[in-house]
This record gives structure tokens, C-alpha cells and sequence, in this order.
């Protein structure tokens, strides 16, 4: 391994925990950041994303509609007194084109209920595409596939 | 990112990966010697942690109250035959002030008891503070805040 | 940490990152290619690990012999529809005798069944040796040390 691609696979997996903090802190509105204005992002089910089912459980296709999807979690005002927790592991380059570069990753999420109760909430991959954009990385696509077709949740959040 | 600073993140790694070897290997008399002599340790639920309670489930302000801690948890002699096994994500430097880093890391740790079962007995963040002294990294602070209020242990042990 | 170290670091997560995104992306043909031909491979329970038991779940001693458990999983057909997904942490090398090199890592490994459920299906360790073998790390020896002595199995799979 040369020094180059320790620096870079070091840089790609702080852009994975900066972006799980972000989710796990709940602060969302800092989310849309993470991704280029472009982006593609999507929850997907490894069923679906196997078959080459389009949709999923979010699907945008620029930031503006991240924005948006916080907004409009915001605005549900759902009481959710959840917390989430995100563990990220594996992270591995596929693929790539001068400064773009595919990235898969696993991850679990447990999800903690106000009473305490703590439960598996969502494991699967992140198969993700990020340009190095204005000195730092960004993701151009997000695809999150769960290797459950289920998630207990009244409103699909970010993961 | 600078080679320096790849090198800090994989000793602050290092640090995590040691500490939670000593504790899933039940080696407890060697748990102490990752902090400071005038260290503070602490485990607390987020709730708390956001209400600014002070107490915790432990609440130490030394090395050797943690030392106190050992000897209490050993001669309690408590028959419990259960193993634990930790996972750590997502280290990352929120501040730092010369030789001194404030950090932030997610983990999950899973039960098993003797007949089998695997539960996840805690999930949520370590907030630490780390010094380099005599050579290695040492926590000078870790606070453990659990995402959940309730932890399901007769007897507190170090997460 | 020397800049050799921190390399090295990374080459080895590597071979962890790869070794379980092909398991988890039920690649086995690839499986025996992460092993030299003379490995040895096992998957135990800590119980009997720590009494020295010889056997356990899954026993091999050459690669042909994981060749061959491969092709008896295919040939079982048994409609197993669940998906696994690996999270690996804390890679730490605890000995080393020229560029053969013995590890340790963390591991849970969550299950996902058919209609949406997921479980913690195995924790535990890898007690691992490395050599550097044709420009990469191959396994000449992994321990697969289960916290719990019952797996949830018909027929057991690498993990």
C-alpha cells in the first residue's frame, strides 16, 4: 500500500464518521452537506436493489430534495424521542476515475426507545459513490442497502 | 490530511482497540493503567449527559477510585459467567490543545450469557479526553454515555 | 507509531474488509483464496477454547479442505434465504516473527431472515496468523472464538 492511499482511505473513513455523527447528534440539518448538489440518494432494500427495483424507502436526486426530506422531518414534528446509533466497519474503494471513487461499506444501526429498549434497527451496506469537491470529499451517491425489506419506523429518517 | 496526523489517528485507534481487548478479556487489574492518576471517569445516560446531571452509574475522579473499583467488582465475587464483546466505530478528534485531544467514538457492546444468549447490553458514545504521557496515549477523561437509561447489571462494570 | 506500522495497519483492515464483504456477498468459491494451503481454520466457542478442546464446529487444515466445505454448502441446496453482515474492530497485531504476524479483531455478525428479522447471530474473535505470501497477506491460521457456545445453525458456515 503506498502512503497516497493510506492518507486517502484514512480521509474516506473520517468522511463516514463525521457523517455519523452528524446523524446520530440528530443534526440533520447539517446532512445535505455531506452530499454534492447533484447527488443521488436512496434506501433501498437488497431484495429490491437485487431486482433492480428503482424506487425505495427515500429516493432524491439533488441536495435540494435532502433539504427538503429534514424539512419536512422537521416539520412532521413527530415525537421521537429515538435515539440512533451507527457502527461503520469494512470501508473499501471498488472502483476508480481520477477523483471519483465507489466505495461500499457495512454498517449496523441500534436504535435506543425512550424506556430504554434497544434493538437492531438496520444493518446493510453503503454503496456510495464521493468526489473530492472544495478541498474535502463529498458524496455524489449515496445508495443504502438494508439487508432487511423491513424497517420499523413510521417515517423513513436518514441512514 | 497530513502523515502526522494518519499517524495520531491510528495510535488514538490503537488506544481504543487495547482498552477494549483489556476489558472483553476480563482483565480488569490492567483497566486503571489507561488513565491518568488525576483522571476522571464516568458512565451516565444521554439523558443525563444532556441534563447536566452529575452522577452517574460510575463516577470516579481518580485512578485509583478506579483501582477501588476493581478490587469491589472482584471481591463481590459475583458468580457472572457472561462474556462481553465490544465494538468500536467512528473515532474522530473533535479538539486539541497541544498534547491533549478531546475525542469522540461510538460503540456497541454485546452480552452473552453462559446458556447462549446474545443481547446488546449498551450502545452510545465514548467522550474522552486523551494525553500523551511517558510515551503512549492515556485517558485523562472518558465519559461513557449510554444511550439508554437503563443498563441491565446488578453490578456496574467498566464499558 | 512508524509510518511502516501505520501501512501495515491498513493493508491488514484490508484483508479484513475483504474477507468479509466476500462472505457477506455469499462469494465462498473466493473464500479458501484469503487462506495458504496449508491453513489451519476453526471455529470455536471461548468455553472450549479456553479448555482446549480440539474440535469445534468447523475444523480444517488445508485449504483443499476449505475447498471442499464450500462445495458441500452448494451441494446441500439448502434454501437460505437469511443474509449475514460482518462488522470487524479492533485488528490488532499481538506478535510478529518476520512477516508472519498474529492478530486479534472483534466481530458481531447480524443475521437477517427472509421476512425482515434481524438477530445478533455471532460475536466474538478472531485469533488470527498472517503471512505475507505473492504481494499480499494470506491466512495461515484462523480461530474463530465464539462468546456463546450455541450457534443458530443447521450447517455451518465461515465466518
Amino acid at each position: 500500500m503506498q502512503l497516497e492511499a493510506v492518507v486517502r482511505q484514512l480521509e474516506l473513513e473520517q468522511l463516514y464518521t463525521d457523517y455519523v455523527h452528524c446523524l446520530d447528534g440528530d443534526e440533520l440539518e447539517r446532512w445535505p452537506d455531506f452530499f454534492t448538489e447533484d447527488c443521488f440518494y436512496r434506501i433501498t432494500s437488497a431484495e429490491n436493489y437485487e431486482a433492480q427495483m428503482p424506487l425505495g424507502l427515500i429516493h432524491a436526486t439533488s441536495r435540494n430534495m435532502l433539504k427538503d426530506r429534514v424539512s419536512a422531518l422537521r416539520e412532521a414534528n413527530i415525537y421521537e424521542p429515538q435515539r440512533y446509533r451507527h457502527l461503520v466497519s469494512s470501508l473499501k474503494i471498488v472502483d476508480e476515475q481520477g477523483e471519483t471513487l465507489d466505495l461500499v461499506a457495512n454498517f449496523i444501526v441500534v436504535r435506543t426507545m425512550q424506556e430504554g429498549d434497544m434493538t437492531v434497527f438496520a444493518v446493510g451496506r453503503y454503496l456510495d459513490r464521493v468526489k473530492h469537491q472544495d478541498g474535502r470529499w463529498k458524496f455524489a451517491r449515496k445508495t443504502v442497502v438494508l439487508d432487511s425489506r423491513q424497517i420499523d419506523t413510521l417515517l423513513a429518517i436518514p441512514i
